[in-house]
């Protein structure tokens, strides 16, 4: 007499009172394992009533399950679960914090080789490298212009330029280097613009209140936008600064609590007094929080209002 | 009556017993100052016997030129002087250092940008980044083919994919930043080339023995071939190992001196077998010393045959 109904990720079953097989359907997909209360229904119609195994039935329902020609199977739909969930962990949040990543590291690399090219440059004209200390400037004009133009721009006498005569080879060979760097300056803001449209689409208030590079900072460090939502405004605020969280926490007497963590970039707290510090970061996370949840849920977009308020409580412009 | 003849960066001056100037011949450029024989020998022309003022003579002398009125004179001059020296001191020794930083640099910058882009990548195909490891291998494969064609490739079945699929925007996006890369390890390759170019005019011999790399970084840890043509040989052997040299001399039971520095890196050390490494290391350095002598003064290349007596000495091709 079937009794019991159970179902898995590789079928619907009923099993007898001692525990035998009776029917069973089985799942093709694992799109048909979420849909298994039509399968079950279908059963439950052919067998009239069924109960669900609990407690000592469930274990030994389960036991059965142990039998080796079903471990192909479980292995194929867990293969294809834990693939599924892999893709879809994949969303606007995941290409935020690798762009900002990215816009970090080329960063870095820009700094590091600029250092090298105004050394290197310099061998052959000295006097442009200490006159423009703008690093785009630089780069851009030393591609453009040649030595003697650049020498004529600042008045300066081409016999009494320190720069070493370079062979046309060797010159040519360190503006390659500039032309890197060039290039990379034109990715660097390239994908600050497509950060940009990335917020946009997916946390446009937060983008509002926190600013394009703060909002990646502030999800790359909570881990997502859920994550986000789901801290208290006053973790947010403090968000970057354990360190400091920590020392406190474990001498409290000697080190006060942290105001601020990565907001302390934001535009807000660096134009306002270092006495205000605290509390413009306190009511800056406030409306961050609030921001945040509203993308999440998809609601409307109020991030100039909630910018407004902030602007006109501290009279600080950002 | 004429007495002294005293020579300076601004001219040839004619002076009584008594210290009055009674003729002299200013000096136009700086190459003047360099002929001033032949100034000197017109005055001697037309005063007859003269001599080289001496201890209280000259003292008395240099006086009279701290007059305010040379200050321009002497300013204009020394200025000259240091930027001709300066310009002078930019040989091939500067552009080899310069050269190899620069790799030593882009190889740093493309180690950190691939990292993040294999991480950024996975997201859209993570199966490909895991398959090839060699960094060079992937960034080409990847802007060459799509992603369908790299799956096809490795007989994976775009269903079974774990990558997000992404928008033709986020993933063109990603791309950029393997082109930039594969930019970046074309220039490391043709700086590569330049540094052997450069090497091959400077220090033949040097070179042969020592491969591209190792000669450049010797040179730049010495500062110019000029100070290494001055180390002995034992110093060439030790050149970068200076931190555990002072450990060395200041614990000597307990640390024993360095075996070898920058050269650690050389194939005949590497290929040799460790308890042989201090022996190969002093026969490298030997001939290494003796190849950037010969290179210094000009000499013919012999490095060849340099290295092939260690080549014949350890039995070991480099």
């Amino acid at each position: 007499m079937p009794k019991f109904i159970f179902s898995n990720i590789i079928g619907s079953f009923v099993f007898s009172e001692n525990y035998k097989l009776v029917d069973g359907l089985l799942f093709k997909d694992i799109g048909q394992y979420k849909d298994k209360n039509v399968y079950e229904e279908k059963l439950f119609k052919k067998h009239g009533k069924l109960e669900v195994p609990k407690d000592k039935d469930l274990y030994d329902i389960l036991l059965l399950f142990k039998d080796k020609k079903y471990f192909s199977q479980f292995y194929k739909k867990n293969l294809e679960i834990t693939k599924n969930s892999i893709r879809s962990s994949v969303n606007n949040d995941a290409l935020i914090i690798q762009t900002i990543s990215s816009i970090d590291e080329i960063d870095k690399t820009i700094n590091l080789l600029i250092k090298r090219l105004r050394d290197w440059y310099s061998l052959y004209n000295p006097e442009i490298s200490n006159k423009i200390k703008d690093h785009e400037k630089f780069v851009s004009l030393i591609i453009k212009k040649s030595k003697s133009q650049l020498l004529k721009e600042l008045n300066i006498d081409e016999k009494d330029a320190m720069g070493a005569d370079l062979k046309e080879n060797d010159a040519s060979t360190i503006l390659l280097l500039a032309t890197q760097i060039n290039n990379f300056l034109k990715l660097e803001s390239h994908y600050e613009n497509y950060l940009k449209q990335l917020e946009k689409g997916t946390c446009p208030n937060f983008m509002e209140v926190a600013g394009v590079t703060i909002a990646a900072k502030l999800i790359r460090h909570a881990g997502s936008l859920k994550r986000l939502v789901e801290m208290p405004a006053s973790t947010i605020q403090i968000l970057g600064a354990e360190k400091a969280l920590f020392r406190h926490m474990r001498n409290k007497r000697r080190n006060r609590p942290p105001k601020h963590g990565l907001i302390h970039e934001h535009q807000l707290v660096q134009k306002s007094k270092a006495k205000m510090h605290g509390k413009v970061a306190r009511a800056l996370a406030d409306k961050l929080s609030i921001a945040v949840k509203i993308d999440y849920f998809k609601g409307k977009f109020i991030g100039d209002k909630l910018k407004k308020e902030l602007v006109d409580k501290f009279k600080i412009q950002y």
